[in-house]
């Protein structure tokens, strides 16, 4: 009761909070499919079957409940919940295509859906890096300069998920300042980890307090995003499951990804691998309809394959790839807003980061992805969130972005005139119709250095590494903070100090 | 009369010959198209109004006068040909939309049309570099380290150009040791400098020498290439028409490829820039069809952007992927075979180096060239082939090459026993389909380390360009010579001692 009190002295006022540049960016060109659609039609099949013969095991009774009031065949003692193709494909029914992901402020609101893509930053790193520091545990200080970075790069949408883990601040109120920090250091929308319903909740206060709107209105207003990870093979989290009810009955969208990784939690095939993927997205999803028809809900593709000598998880793979591709397709056949990431499994911020990252990026834009996962700063198969990685993410996205504008073509941009201009053998740097061009012609890199060898060395030889450690301190050091006004500040850190205090006289 | 003599002394005994593997990539995903029809329409429109209006320079009067006796407008006084679209559109009819490079080991023969694709290495470096030597100005050893490591390597198709000019050794002889090297070090078919009609020949006839074949067999039979670049904007070098008219006589085939570097040697917008492209590639594809109708041709892209700052060439960038991406479409519209590259303007083998890489590898791949040059060690825009990227672009064109095979879908990869057989929350390690499968289900790096940061630091904490260090000298000492029967090798010696005598008593 005392949260709704302190939720209403906080105020929505567009004016004051709109700053940044409204972008959306969408993917013009059409999705790169490598599967036919006999072959589709097998992995549905194929995951219908799962689902009807070998089950889901859901660990959790309220679930369970859910699905058998919904007329699935629950076995009790096994926890296995048996689901038949035309019931769920009747609950999918009810997912919206698309849906806004809306934020306090208002220029950072985004379409998740269509041909839209959202680029969100590492989430859940247990570590943190850069050269100077090395790698260390993730702690607080980090986390809110992975904040502060995110806030000067417009190509970053929103969260979805703590960059790295504070690990330093206690585990019962972390949620809070975490929470706290991303309202008051950014203005994108946040997420939440899925973990029971209390820290559920206090997300959702907090997301109605920053965004100045009562719970009501935050129903129909998608403002905060989480993630569950099913225990692959066909297994769900009872924890994880409490929060998906609760985010499903505030209408808040949640992603759903399986953690399939080819030889070790799935087949070792690609087929068996989606099909078994495809089985426990669409098995999950289809709870969050039964308890909130029309809740918003994200298909999360993240299959890979697993170093079949050591069992660690590859990543940036052909086979990654190729699952990212052939997830989008999945997605798209059910109408159900599709997320991707930009993984690897590089130690450190060289070139297989850089090329894993890329076969990860075009993967995900290319299988048209609306949320692109860890799309800044992910290193170490996501054990570690690099600062320096964090900045060259930053290139390659915006370079992603660039290489989706479409070429114009038109009889300006022919330039015909110019030709005649230059003459044969001659130039173009000085006729009009460059120097009315130049400075928005091309993409202008964060981190490429494109100096001449002697002039490269000169600069003391550094490598896009070393660079991007320059261009993230100098960021941090550039670094403004996004208006918010006082009242929704305040009404945050009240709600917070209160809430602090009621969780830890519970420890 | 003499080199015809020595020549027929070779015998072709395929037998002897075919060991490596047969394997010609395909793309069976459907090419990105960044242009629409009408845009496509523009841009042809463009480049033939550029033809037509502004005319191409020629810096060769058996060009010119060819091109007259075509029926095109000459002035003979500023040496600008002016081609009308109909009859330039008449002479494209006979360019082959495919044709088959021969190879003196039967088993590279490789397709260059439709949707294979070939991947040839780095060409003309000046300069060459490894982890221990540093930079240093191109040389034989290095050139012959080049070709040895090409010969290791099943993806590589064939050459088109030195991996690095071998500046040590006399220019007047050089593309006799160059073309010596290549036909004894490795099976592969090789390029020549399209340098003047001596140097043609010579290269002609002991392609012709190492197939064991004669000239009017491999008249029929493309079995060397070489590349035309234009001095953009519109002008074309007498000495390399030369060749190109030479090569055509021969029915050999010759890559033209336009060098426009946006914002310097063409407009700074990319419509502009591909009618330019457009205009200088088909204006000089036309000649080879004047001299013989029907020779093989290729349609080169090179289109790139000048950083606006320096001057210097970018690549790798946004603009050089959608150009790629476009340059594919033009080409398909004439039904020419299409050649791109994977560049980058990086000093070192950093990150840099491998985004630049994969955003050039992404456009010619999904552009659908049939060729792409330079794929394999390019540093610094060209100016330096790196052992150690050589290694680095290996890997990454394996994968690529992985990425492109098809999703196998069928009832043993749903695998939907293996799924009963691991359990829910169980493994799929141990599984009999696992254990069936492990051994090829994916594709086995070269460079990248996937082990975990503990492991990784123990063994010593590389990066992936001192990894490729290792591999590269390692496949360096490993290294095995193609078969080459004794009558061919000591053919071309001999052919080459000749000439070389020839040669330097003219200097």
């Amino acid at each position: 009761m005392r949260r709704r009190k302190i939720r209403r002295r906080a105020t929505r006022d567009p004016s004051q909070l709109i700053k940044a540049e409204a972008r959306q960016l969408f993917n013009c060109y059409a999705p790169i499919e490598v599967l036919g659609e006999s072959e589709l039609d097998l992995i549905h099949d194929g995951s219908m079957r799962i689902l009807e013969d070998i089950g889901l095991e859901v660990l959790n009774e309220k679930a369970l409940a859910l699905y058998e009031q919904d007329g699935a065949r629950v076995d009790w003692d096994s926890q296995l919940v048996y689901l038949d193709r035309e019931r769920l494909m009747e609950r999918l029914q009810t997912v919206p295509s698309e849906f806004t992901m809306h934020s306090r402020n208002l220029k950072r609101n985004r379409l998740v859906g269509r041909n839209a893509i959202n680029f969100t930053p590492v989430a859940s790193a247990p570590n943190s890096s850069d050269l100077e520091g090395g790698r260390r545990t993730g702690n607080f200080e980090d986390y809110c300069n992975f904040m502060r970075l995110t806030q000067g790069f417009d190509i970053i949408d929103f969260f979805s998920g703590y960059p790295v883990e504070p690990v330093d601040i206690s585990p019962a109120t972390r949620h809070l300042d975490a929470a706290l920090a991303a309202y008051t250091l950014t203005d994108r929308s946040f997420s939440l980890y899925c973990l029971g319903g209390g820290r559920v909740n206090d997300g959702i206060e907090m997301t109605a307090i920053a965004r100045g709107v009562d719970r009501e209105t935050l129903k129909k207003e998608p403002s905060i995003i989480t993630v569950v990870n099913t225990n692959s093979p066909l297994r769900v989290d009872g924890l994880m499951l409490d929060g998906l009810i609760e985010m499903a009955e505030n209408g808040q969208p949640t992603i759903v990804t399986p953690f399939t990784l080819a030889g070790a939690m799935c087949p070792i095939t690609l087929a068996g691998a989606l099909a078994q993927q495809n089985a426990e997205a669409l098995g999950v999803i289809a709870l969050s309809q039964i308890v909130n028809p029309g809740t918003p809900m994200v298909y999360g593709g993240f299959t890979s394959n697993a170093d079949m000598r050591s069992g660690s998880p590859a990543f940036g793979t052909p086979e990654y790839t190729k699952a990212a591709l052939a997830s989008g397709q999945l997605a798209r056949r059910y109408n159900i807003p599709f997320r991707s990431s930009n993984t690897n499994a590089s130690n450190c911020v060289d070139a297989q980061a850089a090329w894993e990252s890329q076969m990860s990026l075009w993967g995900a834009v290319m299988g048209h992805a609306q949320i692109i996962k860890h799309a800044a700063g992910w290193l170490e198969g996501g054990l570690c969130a690099s600062f320096e990685k964090f900045i060259i993410d930053i290139d390659m996205l915006q370079m992603m972005a660039q290489t989706l504008q479409p070429i114009e073509v038109n009889e300006s941009t022919l330039a015909l005139d110019a030709i005649r201009e230059a003459g044969h053998g001659g130039h173009f740097f000085a006729t009009s119709h460059t120097l009315a061009n130049y400075t928005t012609a091309f993409y202008e890199p964060l981190v490429s250095d494109w100096s001449n060898f002697e002039t490269w060395s000169e600069k003391g030889g550094l490598s896009a590494y070393e660079r991007a450690n320059i261009i993230y301190r100098q960021r941090l050091k550039d670094y403004e903070p996004p208006e918010i006004d006082e009242s929704t500040k305040s009404t945050l850190e009240a709600y917070v100090a209160e809430r602090r205090d009621e969780l830890e006289s519970q420890i």
